[in-house]
């Protein structure tokens, strides 16, 4: 602390580090005290050294109580309690030192590079995120698209996420997902894919794993291999410190951050229940774009898929040119029709469409039977005539007309 | 017509089913002739019998002129070259003979049986409808199911469609399509079988087949026992009289009449062009539902229907169940959740589950070292461990804990 009561950084950085590990993910107590005393002596009141300051005591008391009211954590007194049970497991600098030795970081909201995207958050803005990266920073939200499903892919759910993350990269977006089984995995191993291809020409970050458990370890083990690839060239983030274990609520937890720093969040394949339906709801109260992969009908792998589409909660995609539409990049919408060219009878008149359906494909017919066929007048089928000549649809002989092959 | 200028219902309905003849289906300048001078009148109007009556002449005039403007059908002279060319086909009486003698009949909107939810259509409801059917008359709008897709349909596009026909038509729905090959038939086919199942119960019409040509042949050809079945179970409609050929003009209008007939339009199957996106086109211009199903990304017989998705022109639909729902079905939306139950940790608390992922699942622990691990008071610990354990998440021996496996 300066002359001025200000903390220094290094001060502010040690208390978050120590609050990351005193406060449970969106610890709404806990994070309402960090919002309105600061880090530091948040830290300070949170685990009895201090009381709320001064003259500020009473009202930050209110707000804390309200917090904690209104959302089911308690009141100050009973959330010391809580805090107070971890109190003798505070290591800071033991713990900014293991994230140093694997080679990772730690960023606050006080650093430059924190990604911007996630102060709409609101109150469960994360404290600080610890990372395993290699790449320079964080890319911009309107730059990530999230990509998640079900630890169950199916072949085609592992199919489409292959093909949209892979595309996605190559158009120099970054994918994130959580490190998981089935759809993380395949979102995960097809951005590095996409990458490693043209790695001279990018150079962004091509995916990033945000995990629910600490970074000193690799979870789930059977993707050990796969995250450490994430860690060297993409990054592995987590809001809790090394050592933390990756329980349900911190799973749950961790989707808000990842719907939160994507523009659009993807979901490939989900079942009637699932996480991936918990971040794609994340993303719609953070109001970003959702895409739902569609599926068949008869796959429950889908259903969760078809229950976002169907309660309007995610927009329909199909490949990886809907999704950057949705993340709002120019000149997607202008795609060109997926199938085919326009019908050569588009644009046709009414009278014209008529005469063209009159118009026998095999032999040749007159003039005045077309007219009484398709019930046109004289001028009309004349003129029909010469359009649908210039056009390439009719063809004549000696005054008679028939369809032209095309 | 009688002393006060009335025409005779006989009188009316011969001249309706001339003007079936002579006005191509919607025929805007001569369907706005129809609603402004009446059916016997506009057929003498438009065939030079008449002019348009005394001192209605400059008013008639002005609306038709401005109909033929706005929809590109020309003015009123052009409109009646165009329909002198058809004047020497007219012999109502015969088409009317042809259909009674198919066991079918002709009805106009002056019948009461005429189906209400046409009026819908405004200018282009049309003037009558042919009829080839055993039923006694039109089932209600709010329960009829259009189903529609593409000619040629994948086997999962035939097995949905067939899924959907049947249970709808158990439902007590009546599915109505347009009597091609591909998702059409397999409507028709399997509505056909939901109703020879409990023929005792029901008694509701199954199935309609709004056909583009005339009803005294069966087009598509290879479709002809399944329409002859679908005459004698169901019912066949047509808008243009016997003998009429189904040309592309007449495709397209057609499929706004089963737009108007049904209250839920589903598209199963459609490429990302395909005449079954134009039914559905009428049922949003109409204010009716539409249901598109999802299918596989690399099906191109998908790729209309997730058009609609996408472009909000559609809902997501997967089962009966979701269709009887947007048709207004009573109680389909309290269905229960499609997969599994609820899971036994829903509605707890957050401490409660922070509790519940600090249990360990083969050892016993202690209450203290729960309390660190969970980052909870020891009276909190306490009193969730009796509620994990009367909900059977949570069992102890000798005053330690672990999760009870489920």
């Amino acid at each position: 602390m300066n002359d001025k009561g200000e903390y220094s950084y290094q001060e502010i950085r040690l208390a978050r580090a120590a609050l990351t590990r005193l406060f449970e993910p969106s610890d709404l107590v806990g994070f309402a005290l960090v919002q309105h005393a600061g880090p530091v002596m948040a830290l300070r009141i949170a685990t009895g050294q201090d009381k709320a300051g001064g003259e500020d005591e009473g009202a930050v008391r209110e707000v804390l109580e309200q917090a904690g009211a209104a959302s089911g954590w308690g009141g100050l007194a009973e959330s010391r309690e809580r805090w107070g049970t971890r109190k003798k497991d505070l290591a800071p600098e033991r713990d900014l030192e293991v994230i140093r030795r694997l080679g990772g970081g730690f960023v606050i909201p006080e650093d430059t590079e924190w990604p911007a995207a996630l102060a709409d958050l609101g109150l469960t803005e994360p404290l600080a995120l610890w990372v395993r990266s290699a790449g320079p920073g964080f890319p911009q939200q309107h730059r990530c698209i999230s990509i998640v499903g079900s630890r169950d892919a199916t072949s085609y759910g592992a199919g489409v996420t292959g093909e949209l993350a892979y595309s996605l990269v190559q158009r120099g977006f970054t994918v994130i997902s959580g490190g998981a089984y089935g759809i993380d995995a395949h979102a995960h191993r097809s951005a590095l894919a996409a990458a490693s291809g043209f790695a001279e020409s990018g150079g962004h970050i091509p995916t990033i794993a945000v995990m629910a458990g600490g970074l000193d370890r690799f979870y789930p083990a059977g993707n050990e291999d796969l995250l450490r690839a994430v860690a060297s060239q993409g990054a592995l983030i987590a809001e809790v410190p090394p050592g933390s274990n990756p329980t349900r609520y911190r799973f749950l937890q961790r989707n808000r951050i990842i719907a939160a720093l994507s523009a659009v969040t993807v979901v490939v394949e989900a079942r009637w229940r699932s996480g991936a339906l918990n971040t794609a709801h994340h993303a719609n109260m953070l109001s970003r774009e959702v895409g739902a992969v569609p599926g068949s009908v008869h796959s429950a792998n889908s259903a969760g898929c078809h229950r976002l589409l169907r309660e309007g909660a995610a927009v329909c995609v199909t490949d990886a040119g809907d999704v950057a539409e949705l993340a709002g990049e120019m000149g997607t919408s202008l795609v060109p029709e997926a199938e085919g060219s326009r019908a050569m009878h588009d644009g046709l008149s009414v009278e014209d469409l008529l005469l063209l359906d009159a118009l026998p494909v095999v032999t040749f017919t007159t003039v005045d039977k077309l007219t009484s066929v398709a019930g046109l007048s004289l001028p009309s089928v004349l003129s029909g005539l010469g359009r649908l000549d210039a056009v390439g649809l009719a063809e004549s002989t000696s005054g008679t007309w028939r369809k032209k092959k095309t």
